[in-house]
């Protein structure tokens, strides 16, 4: 590696679910949009698209940053519970099982009637739950944001592999969770999912939160459906893997969540909400902030993929402006490289992720300047980057940034 | 997966050998020749250029074939003799090795004269030797076109590493099938293949068959020499792989085995010969016939190749413009996404196949057009696809016609 006094920082921007299809007019939202600022920054930079995890595969919210951030998702990916148990701020040892969960609403058959309990959590019906045991097993859960919550399983012989108890659809029975190998870990743990979903509604169904819920017309959150399992265990951190410290400004806890998995810092951001109401000058300033005391410092927005889910063209075109007017601005001019992209593409014709490459720019001391000036899908295409992958970013801006990694001499 | 409502269609148009260099006046066929059809779908698609396997890999046509539909070569490649084969609609078991073979002439001290019997085959002859038995070993053999011929073996402990008897070039003596590798099944696989060629010698020589062709001054068939051993195993379906029910429309028989090996149903086609007077209308309209019923159909085309090897830039360019006239009208505005590329060069100026890559170019719903205005080799380079190798070809369609595949969540 080179000396310490040659090292540069970057700010690396994800625009959740950004990159999309021509759609109003023949045009995507962000060729539509008016952005001079993310275009004065394609015409200084050096422009290109990036298939996140490779061409035709559809990332997910969470292989999608852990390519991004250099680490291979088909060798580092531990399961989104993982995620959104660090997310939660919940601790984890190596073994631990972790899940997605959500507060919902069941019949007294069972029949789920609504899957988020009208989007309603409780942190009181939350604490009844949290600390449970069964068999050797302690459960720990945390009511996070609205319905969701992350638990944690900490036990011996614990395992990943079963299914899911929530089956993203309602008017079902509670499905039951199973073994997806056939191990004494999976059987395990399958039968101590099952049982916490019952105890879960046993505790909740009679629980005066509920009864108070009920005498007002709103649905009971009276069980826990869980999903995602996870199994954690410690990786290398960026900071053992490309030399620099990294932090992360994010709203929506997922994000978060991948960021500590790999040794980021998390910065709290006050009105960094991971919706649509975000506050980007909060995180454009933190984010700056950040910068003083990390070499690399990652800001995610998350709206632009929400509105894509919505099918929303508008309301991506208004947030693609947003982040244009009230973001870019304040760090455009930031002593880093800056380098803009997306973790997927969310198109708003099919309201899903699609494997679309993601545009991509790096703008800082030394890139080959190409002869992109608009930061859209289509005229990035033409760039200096050409088309990159994932894995490949942040061993590109490790190099612009000095923490090179070599090989031969 | 996306709801069974949202899926489209996809015609995937592979023009053998398209791929040139410039020659004439600098120009390549593709450039030179006046190609409104494919230059309107360039314009309304996204382009780019394809490393069918790798840069600087010059393809097969077999594996070039495989990777295009999204089976790794190196992965699933069973040898040639088995596409031989199951083109010529022979039975194929698992543990069967099956071969290209040719009628040859060869003189009283196996020297030989004419490796493909003056092109012209017998289906007599080949009956005379069809289900010939060695040791344990049972052999088919069927005549396909002109001189050529399939040959399957069938029996215990085969293997497809032994050498070619066949040569390529004549004068030589009959070569001696030998093992490839230190073990029982290639020795004994070897040892069978000399016998059968031995017998094939004696049983053809003084066939009446021979006999008569001597009589009127053409050479005798009088030899089966064997190439390109290939062992079966039944391997996933696209279906199984991707989802959609496929069908191939094509004239040459290795293709339709390569498509057969893979699980697509082949559409017989009237007129369709594989070579330069080939039916491109009835084509276009079987590919049309079979999207009603299939959800992914394969079109091959095979005679840009065979001009490519002959290094008739005339011919080639000819070809190509009745691909544009004949064919591309009555697809282009079909109700389903259409790729077009080819499987590999085959640049008339060193009439073989080479490495540089294919032009691709695909239109439909949703894809994001770019300024690409020109289906040709050096104008499809700046388009908004880049260069993607084959195996990403089908996991791209696939996501487009809603068969995605998702990692993560």
């Amino acid at each position: 590696m080179s000396e310490k006094s040659s090292f540069s920082k970057a700010i690396l921007i994800v625009c959740d679910g950004l990159g999309d299809r021509p759609t109003f007019k023949g045009r995507t939202p962000l060729q539509a949009a008016d952005t001079p600022n993310l275009d004065a920054i394609s015409k200084s930079g050096i422009n290109g698209l990036m298939d996140v995890i490779a061409p035709g595969i559809v990332p997910g919210s969470d292989t999608a940053h852990l390519a991004i951030f250099g680490y291979d998702p088909y060798k580092y990916y531990p399961g989104r519970g993982v995620f959104e148990a660090l997310g939660a701020d919940m601790e984890l040892n190596k073994g631990d099982v972790a899940f997605r969960a959500n507060f919902a609403t069941v019949d007294d058959d069972m029949r789920v009637i609504d899957r988020r309990a009208g989007r309603k959590g409780s942190e009181e019906l939350a604490e009844a739950l949290n600390r449970l045991e069964i068999e050797d097993v302690e459960i720990k859960l945390k009511n996070t944001t609205e319905h969701r919550c992350a638990v944690v399983m900490k036990g011996k012989n614990l395992s990943r592999y079963v299914s899911d108890v929530d089956k993203h659809v309602g008017g079902d029975i509670v499905a039951e969770c199973k073994p997806l190998k056939d191990g004494t870990a999976e059987k395990k743990t399958a039968g101590i999912v099952n049982e916490f979903v019952r105890r879960s509604y046993e505790i909740l169904n009679k629980h005066p939160v509920n009864e108070e819920r009920r005498r007002k017309g709103e649905l009971p959150a009276n069980i826990i459906l869980l999903r995602g399992a996870g199994s954690y265990e410690k990786v290398p951190s960026m900071k053992e893997r490309f030399g620099f410290c990294s932090a992360c400004v994010a709203g929506a806890s997922l994000y978060k969540g991948v960021a500590k998995y790999i040794g980021m810092e998390v910065i709290p951001v006050e009105g960094a909400t991971g919706k649509a109401d975000t506050n980007l000058i909060n995180k454009a300033e933190a984010a700056l902030r950040a910068l003083k005391h990390y070499d690399f410092v990652f800001v995610h927005i998350k709206a632009t993929d929400s509105m894509g889910h919505d099918g929303n063209y508008e309301g991506k075109l208004k947030m693609i402006l947003r982040i244009d007017k009230e973001f870019m601005p304040r760090i455009k001019d930031a002593d880093a490289y800056i380098a803009i992209t997306a973790d997927h593409s969310t198109p708003v014709s099919i309201k899903r992720h699609s494997s679309d490459p993601t545009p991509i720019v790096i703008k800082g001391k030394g890139v080959r300047r190409d002869e992109v000036n608009k930061y859209n899908e289509i005229s990035v295409a033409a760039g200096g980057l050409g088309r990159i992958k994932g894995l490949d970013l942040v061993p590109i801006l490790s190099d612009f940034m000095g923490y090179y990694m070599m090989y031969g001499t």
